[in-house]
């Protein structure tokens, strides 16, 4: 039986040895054997879709909680609307019906029954919700309606990257209805700043706002803006959008309101969403070859005990490791791994890959000299700590962890956006280096698709802040009217 | 303007005039009436679905909160799995894919493309979530897996009616897998007892528990458990289930563990689910003619308070609710209503209808003789309270009120509980007064099905603890094997 178990733990062990493929060998390849390994997810039998693992769950948890109340800070609430919206509805905005046509999956059968009118299952719910929103307002007093859904969307995508891309998704989706074109455009760009300081704050993930060209904005809406923020591959990645809809939703599906004026006026739309994609940006952005490296803020488990038993100190280091996750745990996330069936090497080489910020170390030595072995996750760093200060420190650790990895990350970005004017300067680090370019553009579409189709790189966004520093179009030469972000994006 | 303003006022109370269908006129009038005048919930354009509005949502959310939290504490974990299942998977259990064929939705088109096999819209997800089991388990290590799902599912109904059948809904549902029969057996009857408590402590409702009829259990379950609620119609309400699967799914999807004993063997496998009928539970349990009356522990807001505001005092009346809603703030759930559109009588029958547990009312005379009128939602009490003694009386008084609730749904649901032998009492009691009948059963499918043909009622459960008083079957009158609870069910 003892001869068993240890066959068993080196077969443990053997999942281990096949490492990570490193980032610098095959990127793709590094992101899937993560994912997989950490077990964050699985393959559907569906092409397209796939199960959310609990350590996916987890973080998509923690997520929707930090967003949530920030939501709510901001005056919305939760509803929830209908899956299956009638094909009808979805024909009532025309540019909303183009651009989501394509990728709807259709119910056409129910029970027995097969429908007369095949029903759309969501690829997003402007359509639904603004029905419902044509009967329930109709006052000035009704507005500013702020309403979010926190939901599954199916989009019938043909290639697939799981997080970043799949058929189907998690997401929220804000709806907001208002007096004015003022009032609406200043909630997207609230609902903007909320995610960026989200994704700042709690992901450590440094993102580049700004507006889309109107190629790029969401089929339906007057502007969309944008949250992207940069992979460690180089690639862009679109972390949010808040929508300002104008009155287009309003008119389609003639959602109007008695103003204090008496005047039947349409309302002023807004519509914003992130998604589960944002778990694969955490993966992308802080990831190593060795797995995860979750910010402290975002890791359901901050901190990890493991004890090394020896046969002769097994019973005093249990207790004491007891004691000190007992004592931790008001104080931060923490979990005690005696799994007895493992050993502490496999265990650290467990808990680096499922990236969980702090390891604490401790041994019949360590006991004695009242100290424990601390290793942060993202550095890699090793330090005695005293048992006494262990209190004190370790969150003041954390804390310092998360700066670091925001800080890390923004020089990323800082070493991996670039700018000019030099359009075959710009295709060469487009196709070897990646990362952002800042350029003048002319706002044609047959410039933003030239750069397209000879790089594979999109505008990302039209920053807010940026001079024009260049006259002319990168791409076409003409006069320029914007600066704008392009990158190759997910 | 001033004129304008008093005339819409005015409207806004005919609101109320146009009061609730009282209880005994038509109670299904009056469930549907305290939904929509409440904003729980819209009818959606597709007949059978429905919007939960904000109202109904943060119930909803409460409830979740509340159920996750025990979930947790039991060592579950959450996961998301997908929509859609593909129709070979559902049929890989005879008895579950009988039972739910009926109820499926099927999409059949993706984008542009007829798919060659259509996938349902899952009805429930055992068939999705063993096909996932039947790859992650492998070792005894692997179990116990403990994971749990919340999400919208889909039944194709015929009869619906808001909260309590629709063809959409919200639920969640656990899904384990165990090593032996009497693990798998203890898991569904621990879920059951959350269920049980959870209802009873948060929502305050009483709930008999007990195992379903092989007629009425869960479709592919070994045993089905259930948490059977009286509703103030007299009527029960299947509010929760929890099912031991045997090794039932086990074989049809081959999901096997390599034992310590080194034998591959099948899982034990248990799920177990509650959905957003509880939000309608909760109505019916305690709704009354006036509106929602909502338990402290599951309202959103739990004490709102309305200042009396005339020209002469305005300013000291509002600063005075406001110094009392911020000091009120971390003892409880408070939501000062200060709007100015609104009279205070009109805000009064508002919150009364939305069932917030505690109004506090301050008018300038109130301030003067340093107290606060306080009414409660559940008996309609008046009383002062010294604003000194508030934030100790009442939290004290919320505590109080959610109480007297479980004590009235108790003593409501004794006093329509019956039981005999004398079956043609039963057909009365089932036809003209309801409530929950006690009686012997032989344990055959004809005499439940004869019971449900002359009555409409069915077996809701078989009590854990009720002793055979009768030895011969109500129905039959051969031998008893079982005490079974009967009642007319939504």
């Amino acid at each position: 039986m003892e001869q068993k178990t240890e066959n068993q733990k080196s077969d443990q062990d053997k999942e281990f040895v096949r490492a990570i493929t490193p980032k610098a060998v095959d990127y793709s390849q590094w992101y899937i054997d993560v994912i997989l390994k950490t077990k964050m997810m699985d393959y559907a039998p569906i092409k397209g879709f796939m199960a959310i693992r609990l350590e996916g769950y987890a973080i998509w948890e923690k997520i929707q909680e930090l967003m949530d109340r920030r939501f709510k800070e901001t005056g919305h609430q939760n509803a929830y609307f209908p899956l299956l919206i009638p094909q009808e509805l979805l024909q009532k905005e025309a540019e909303h019906v183009e651009g989501f046509a394509p990728e709807v999956a259709w119910v056409t059968k129910g029970g027995d029954e097969i429908l007369n009118e095949p029903l759309a299952i969501r690829p997003t719910s402007e359509a639904i919700i603004c029905d419902f929103y044509s009967r329930w307002i109709q006052s000035w007093r009704d507005l500013p309606l702020l309403i979010n859904q926190w939901c599954n969307v199916l989009r019938w995508e043909k290639a697939t990257r799981p997080f970043l891309r799949t058929s189907e998704f998690l997401w929220q989706e804000g709806h907001t209805c208002h007096r004015t074109e003022e009032e609406a455009e200043e909630e997207t760009l609230k609902m903007l700043e909320v995610y960026r300081e989200c994704l700042e704050t709690e992901m450590a993930i440094p993102a580049v706002v700004g507006r889309k060209s109107q190629r790029e904005k969401f089929a339906g809406a007057l502007r969309t803006y944008t949250v992207e923020a940069l992979m460690s591959d180089g690639r862009a990645l679109q972390a949010g959008t808040s929508h300002n809809l104008g009155q287009h939703f309003a008119k389609g599906f003639n959602i109007t309101y008695l103003d204090q004026d008496d005047q039947l006026k349409y309302v002023w739309q807004t519509s914003w969403g992130v998604s589960t994609r944002l778990v694969g940006a955490l993966i992308m952005v802080h990831g190593d070859d060795r797995g995860l490296v979750l910010p402290p803020r975002i890791a359901t488990i901050q901190t990890v005990i493991v004890p090394i038993l020896t046969k002769k100190d097994r019973e005093r280091v249990l207790e004491s490791v007891r004691d000190l996750a007992d004592q931790l745990k008001d104080k931060l996330r923490v979990k005690l791994d005696d799994r007895e069936e493992y050993s502490p090497g496999w265990k650290y080489n467990e808990w680096e890959m499922r990236g969980v910020p702090v390891r604490i170390e401790v041994g019949p030595r360590d006991i004695d000299k009242g100290h424990v072995v601390v290793v942060r996750r993202d550095n890699g760093e090793k330090t005695f700590m005293s048992r006494d200060d262990l209190f004190e420190e370790l969150p003041r650790l954390l804390v310092q962890i998360q700066d670091d990895m925001l800080q890390r990350a923004l020089e990323l970005r800082e070493a991996n956006t670039r700018s000019g004017s030099d359009y075959e300067e710009f295709k060469r680090i487009m196709t070897e280096e990646r990362g952002f370019f800042l350029a003048s553009w002319c706002g044609e579409d047959a410039c933003e698709e030239k750069v397209k189709d000879d790089t594979k790189a999109t505008i990302r966004c039209i920053p807010f802040d940026k001079e024009l520093e260049d006259e002319t179009c990168m791409v076409c030469g003409k006069k320029a009217t914007e600066v704008v972000y392009y990158a190759r994006a997910y």
